[in-house]
């Protein structure tokens, strides 16, 4: 009988980001991994799934207690298809990212390595999602290294509350400058977005969408303000969109 | 000076479904509309948003107080490109559906009708997502009419709770079974995956996603059992997904 844990890893950026290959290194350790992530870029994807065209699977690795497929589909559906194709069955944590810049607050909403977390959460499996503060592909990973241990083996040892993920958020500096890890709600934030105008060769406009994060809540219990000061931001996530201080607030009018 | 609110409509099924056009229809005399809608269905793209290849706008028609613009983004993109091209500021409210299908329960996390609305809330404008209970491009939007006019004059009379929108389901039943209007929770739910696994004439495997939607939790205060008991079923969502449970389960443990 193996005892080793099944684990299963996946991210947005694509199965030959350095960041997944780092998170690969620091996780095989603990257990049996098996990769199912997507065959090319998928920031942006968010939740989607894909229900329009056929998804296809390609075995890239297999040694012992590793194993490692593309999917041409977004990190929902590589998690969807891991659970039911690959594994057959239900593993017992999964990790997603390392991911190319930050997912703390609304960052979440737009992220696919978030996507892939609070799928596995919401089939029951313990699930984190792990970011660094640096959107560059050539980002160093290194100083994430034992924070990262240290997650992965308090969830392994502990598990995780049901239906509650974590958003994991790694400042980009240092390992002796970072200060430890911080439990965190969600910070206020969004995107002012802006477009670049531009005509094509035939005088068809066309719009390249570019934003800046707008911060409006930053409190010292916030993500945001955790990895601005050099901590690891761990927020517990669930996937109940409910607001209910507007339930009271609209009791008497609907 | 024209003192009627400015409204944006969209969709996730496409500027051509007829969700859409009954909402348009039910809408216009409310205010001066403007529909900047995707230019095919993108059921299932949930918040995607397009930074890799440019967006592009079309408009299709411009009357008193009308316009109409298809785009080849998704919802989310609909709707920055609305607010920062076409309209040149945020609009008095957006409204968006009518989707072909239920968004209640854990739906709206995939759902691209409810990303646009999500994305109106983040930019402080009253949001309204409305979805019908038939997935069929044939469902009847009859019935729903008068129930979508009630809430959406106390949305623009009244106005909504800072960072709150609404999820509202339709039951696809006759106009005189709906027993009115019922303020809820987003129910625990969950999809049960299957895929069809198939064979391509060169002898390459691949899947096709389905999935059966499996109840977890269906309390009389949830849009679930609110619409299967033939209520419009409103619920008032928010951007944050922190588990505040699970904040004080996980305190001695980060």
């Amino acid at each position: 009988m193996n005892e080793k844990p099944l684990i299963l890893i996946t991210n947005d950026d694509g199965v030959k980001a350095p960041g997944i290959r780092a998170l690969i290194n620091y996780i095989r350790p603990f257990g049996r991994v098996v990769v199912v992530a997507p065959d090319r870029p998928q920031s942006g994807t968010a939740h989607a799934v894909t229900i329009a065209h056929p998804l296809r699977l390609e075995l890239i690795a297999s040694e012992t207690d590793y194993e490692e497929y593309n999917c041409n589909g977004t990190p929902a559906d590589c998690v969807k298809l891991a659970f039911k194709i690959v594994m057959r069955r239900r593993p017992d944590f999964l990790f997603s990212g390392i991911n190319h810049g930050s997912n703390a607050s609304i960052n979440i909403i737009y992220s696919g390595t978030m996507a892939a977390v609070l799928e596995g959460a919401l089939a029951g499996v313990p699930s984190v999602g792990f970011s660094l503060n640096n959107y560059s592909l050539k980002a160093d990973f290194g100083a994430a290294q034992k924070f990262i241990e240290t997650i992965v083996a308090e969830v392994i040892s502990g598990g995780l509350p049901k239906g509650v993920c974590l958003n994991v958020n790694i400042p980009d500096v240092p390992a002796d400058k970072i200060r430890g890890i911080k439990l965190c709600r969600q910070a206020e934030g969004t995107w002012e977005e802006d477009f670049d105008e531009r005509e094509d060769p035939h005088g068809g406009k066309y719009y390249w969408m570019k934003g800046v994060y707008a911060q409006i809540g930053n409190g010292e219990d916030t993500d945001q303000w955790a990895v601005e000061h050099n901590y690891v931001a761990v927020v517990p996530v669930h996937f109940d969109l409910t607001a209910n201080h507007g339930m009271e607030l609209l009791r008497n009018r609907f």
